[in-house]
């Protein structure tokens, strides 16, 4: 039962449409804050939100104000997923958290997992490419755009001094601009360790900006950021030149593992890439060219503590399957532009922070970034898992079946 | 504590590399086998699942195979939010649940719906373009395409009989065809009520293939998605033609409450709108033109159990802010591009269940697609609070100062 | 020697910076006045323009203002090239006008026509699609959009009837809408018997704009083009819905064809067009994918008196390889979005018409539309052609060598 | 008339189907086979070839094969258009050469030139980014395709060493790599003086390749050109990281000029700007946004001999307007693609050589480069004068009257 002082006041205040009602005191317990709109909302809207409520609670509020609660996605493992990257080997089998609502998603997943297995693994390389942020600048023409872009080059160390003096995780690797007519965006990329670091990147360019490139050039900066980022958009700045991790993932199946556990054939799989993931994607006018990326993409972001929105950017990557003698394939995923990170946002959330956990990634006990890049050829390798089965359930016309036997 | 029967030997299959692990007995509870799957996990990998575990308990199995409990997403809400739509009107003030982390968003998406609470509510109207589907079929040329593309049209009536037979909220509204060399591809698209559709869409299209279209003209179907539908990954042809629910919402705002509420005014409102959704994009080379669509797209597709991946398909539209006279702005969004349902797939569980019902949306409680109407309308007005007031925090420059405060 | 009164008089304007300098008397002879300007700019400029003057002169004055003579163009034949199509049979070997100075491309196009012709001609298919044009309204928001796009539709007769009432060639198709925020456009789409038909549309739209539309709805028109029509321009729109003239054309090579004629074989042109035409159109960020349209595009407008600025929408096609039994290969070209004409504009000088005449077009000898369509179908198998030719050069590493060789 | 032993053989060669008719002997003049290969064609055709044979001989044969004569291309001069660059100065007024058969083209780009001359000329800068050629290798696999990238970027001296070898002109800038499955794309940047390079840049990577990169590192090369290049065809890699010349250019116009000049004024040029060139290009699904650019594009390749093929990866630009104080205008265009030369192909032909001269352009007379840039500044401002026309045209809805006036 909560306070109701404030519960009464506050369904007080919504009735009256004073509308902020998220002010509660500020030295209020989180939980007990949340409690208080839960009764709120239930009050005004007669809907139950027990359920909602029905939540672990955690020492730190999370980063959502005006909390009610949490939703609820159920929780499959896919695996063992075996992957021969970097900083994960074959030698650690890998069960792959997965967080979604579509029936056969697990499933298929996992069996691609076999045939990796069955193969000895996906072999996984990952670049980080950086966290991006494009701040706009308003100059007054040509001119001055060319003496800004030439103080921009020449005063690089001392942007990057600036850019780096808060934070020992956060590196400047470099700034690429672009120009159209009196707007000037910068393109600032950066290491951020095993952070995600849009966050961080955000506040350092802000930094640099206001204390040194606006008022040593005189150009006023228009927003910090002007879209040239890209953030949570699909954009071909990024598939081109990457954000976040570049990831490769590769594994050649035999035909034995073809047909035992795919059910399917080169042939038919080969078919199937020229005709959906090449020819289809070319005609309906896509990024990349690939089956579902988007939907291990969330699984895992959703599993891990990413940032979701993110998937809108991350889903532009390329499945390629090509045949290779004794009847085999090799088959490959590219993915140009991941944002990922292991620590920050909502990777701290206990049930995230299990999920991470499960799969040797612990905050603290590796040295910086080696976490975020075995996130990443795990990843890697569990996005070639996905594309492998749900192309050989088309390829074989399983598809329908496979959601009509596991539901959805 | 589970029944260790299963638990132990469990492990020792895994332990053995016997790796088709979520076969447990078929008539096994399903929150019991989540129990023996994380007591399974937590001995092989030394980690805790003990929040994972700690789920609401469902009548029924989710969708999710190889279940071990559910990841917690912290729910928000923002509102009251006031929409001038037709399924939804401005006497029916909403609280909208986000889930996120993202420290931030539900407070600045909050004041942008005290914004369009000001001007009295954003005006909203959607359009059911319908799901896709786009199977691929394999001609032996120009001609026999020719009499392929002839006959699926002089059938149309038949095919459409057949694929909505099993369903009473299923219509098929057209096949749009498209070629390339020997490859034909048929975009159905379908009204499927308050579904969002895609799995019965699926099942249409392939009993239609496999009963009628392909052993009338011979024409062999290669898979049931040739990408062309497109399902989860940003396209033109999706940009351009729809799919799901294409949605327009705006409000006029004016001088004072981009005064008062949002800080700012229309000459810095505009000028950001033009360099960087519009210019910014253009130069970044994206889909349509937004500052972050895909915020509340993912935070409200979490909360509404939607199919998150579809936020890679969904978060392509556009965003205007124009001058109008006493210095006001109009403002709007347009996305062309939201599979939506209120029915279906993550939207049954518990706590996705209760917020759909916090928004007034209870399946069976109104006439078929209405709910979902509802949930789009909604979404629209969302969407565009959300665009407004970051569009508003970057035209002040206080994003930063936003993300530091409310932390991230 | 011209006149020198005006030509004197014209010096001395040139001279003071009178800018107006096209202004000669009207009833001056076409001819006249271009040497009239070429003597002005060879006093002011010091160049010589006596080539430029060397033109053939023609009845009627072309349609370029400022004239000061003509720029040739090297025109060469590719062929016999045989095509089957509807407007042209294998039974009239077709020699096609290409207009080039790029060392290499007519002789490369030869030998694709070679290829084409020992396997019995290419089958082509072509649909006039229609010429496109979309003005832009300005609406005050959603409603009255919606009231104006019913309006639209219910007058769609009265609008048709007033499109074509000038003209017994012009025949509006349909009017495609879209919208966002107060930007209203409406994509006309026309039949325009044998002209390539911008002109003709655009004063269609312009005066049932005037006449009809925005008087009866009280919708301003902003701009006759709003830029999705798409003219001149690459464009998403055109390729999925197509512009002008959608092109089919197909070929099966056998082993000896490719090994004899193109000095390649089905193996090495698969792999390149996987790698090249597909794949790397991808990486590139491309529409459509293929490997050098634009060179038979442009050449072949040149010599044929096309707009040649609609290279720029009309070099978005796609090249098919596959491989088939027996060695050999399947290949094809599919163009979307190609406006042709063999009335109006360029189509009537003197060398164009002869070009034109080469390939039996010649206006008012057919049935209206046939020579247009004939056009489009020798071009299509001339593209075809082109890319088989290209193609077989890079698998086979000789692109360099006959570039060397055929000089550039 | 035609030396008969050769036209009547040749007559005879056709008409029996032997179809390699271009083999005359190789020691024949290129105008006496010119005019074999008219006679034959008459013949068979039964078409006139008159007009086309009346070309100005020429010492050297054109880079044409099969050629039969030329054709003619209407040139007019827009102008005088004040260009205030680095190669060329507004001391320098410049009459432009534009081939074209659109009636109105050149008068719309002369007015353009005047409203510049009012305003005292544009603006502009031009960088040359350097012509690229992306050949695609085969690797087997991630870790080979590492090795071979840490090669290529080990060996980068040598590797420019043997480009740049046999030209003092050729100078390698980069190699920029994209990878994607067992595919591998070198983009290879070049300067090359004042020729358009393709040709040049093709050699360099064609002998580079077989002499050190595939000998050494043991991964053969699939094709000198994989599309990522990207020559000839609309592409973002081209887009956002340049080919050829990047150009801008930009003029402030008062009220006075829009009205008397222009016809228009601020207020309808911005708003036409926002609904065509912005939002209209984004819905179209557009690369950058602008009115006509390949109008403008395409009669200056073709009265200056570039390779006309070009435009269709050169009209992807970005037009600019924007409201100043006074009612005054900013306008600008930006153009990251426009490859150009003035040596080597085209630029060598008497019309195109007499119409470079008009510009102050003979090749020798300058410093290596000069004379190019010295191009791409004219282009650059004559593109802003098309744009600026064509857009007030429309502002005012004048537009059709101007084509009606001036035919086309």
């Amino acid at each position: 039962m909560s306070d109701t002082r404030f519960g009464n006041h506050w369904i007080e205040a919504l009735t009256k449409g004073q509308t902020r009602f998220h002010q509660l005191p500020a030295d209020l317990d989180h939980n007990e804050a949340a409690l208080i709109r839960r009764e709120a909302l239930q009050h005004i809207s007669g809907a139950s939100l027990r359920s909602i409520g029905d939540y672990t609670r955690e020492p730190q509020p999370a980063h959502c104000e005006n909390r009610i609660g949490s939703i609820q996605i159920p929780l499959g493992v896919a695996g063992p997923l075996l992957v021969k990257g970097q900083a994960i080997t074959a030698q650690e089998p890998v069960y792959v958290p997965m967080a979604t609502s579509e029936g056969a998603l697990v499933a298929s997943t996992s069996r691609g997992c076999r045939a990796l297995h069955a193969a000895g693994g996906a072999v996984v390389r990952v670049e980080e490419v950086g966290i991006t942020r494009a701040p706009v600048f308003r100059s007054s023409g040509i001119e001055q755009t060319q003496i800004f872009l030439s103080w921009v080059r020449e005063h690089f160390a001392q942007i990057r001094q600036l850019c780096e003096q808060d934070s020992q995780h956060l590196q400047l690797q470099d700034i690429v601009p672009a120009v159209v007519g009196t707007s000037i965006y910068l393109r600032f990329r950066f290491h951020t360790a095993d952070a995600m670091g849009m966050n961080m990147a955000t506040i350092a360019c802000d930094r640099v900006i206001r204390q040194l490139i606006s008022p040593e050039t005189g150009v006023p900066c228009i927003s910090i950021s002007g879209n040239y980022c890209t953030d949570k958009k699909p954009a071909m700045v990024n598939f081109l030149n990457g954000r976040g991790y570049r990831i490769h993932a590769e594994v050649r199946l035999s035909q034995d593992i073809l047909r035992d556990i795919l059910k399917t054939d080169a042939k038919a799989l080969c078919e199937l890439q020229y005709r959906k993931n090449l020819l289809g994607s070319v005609m309906a006018g896509t990024f990349g060219g690939n089956a579902h990326h988007a939907n291990l993409l969330a699984a895992f972001f959703i599993a891990t503590g990413q940032d979701v929105a993110q998937v809108a950017e991350s889903a532009t990557g390329i499945t390629c399957i090509e045949a290779c003698d004794h009847d085999a394939v090799y088959a490959s995923i590219m993915m140009p532009d991941v944002p990922l990170g292991t620590v920050g946002g909502g990777t701290g959330l206990c049930t995230q922070r299990e999920a991470l956990a499960l799969m040797g990634i612990v905050p603290g006990s590796k040295k910086p970034g080696v976490d975020t890049r075995r996130l990443a050829e795990i990843l890697g390798a569990l996005v070639l898992a996905g594309e492998l089965s749900i192309m050989a359930a088309q390829a074989s016309h399983q598809l329908v079946s496979a959601h009509q036997r596991l539901g959805r």
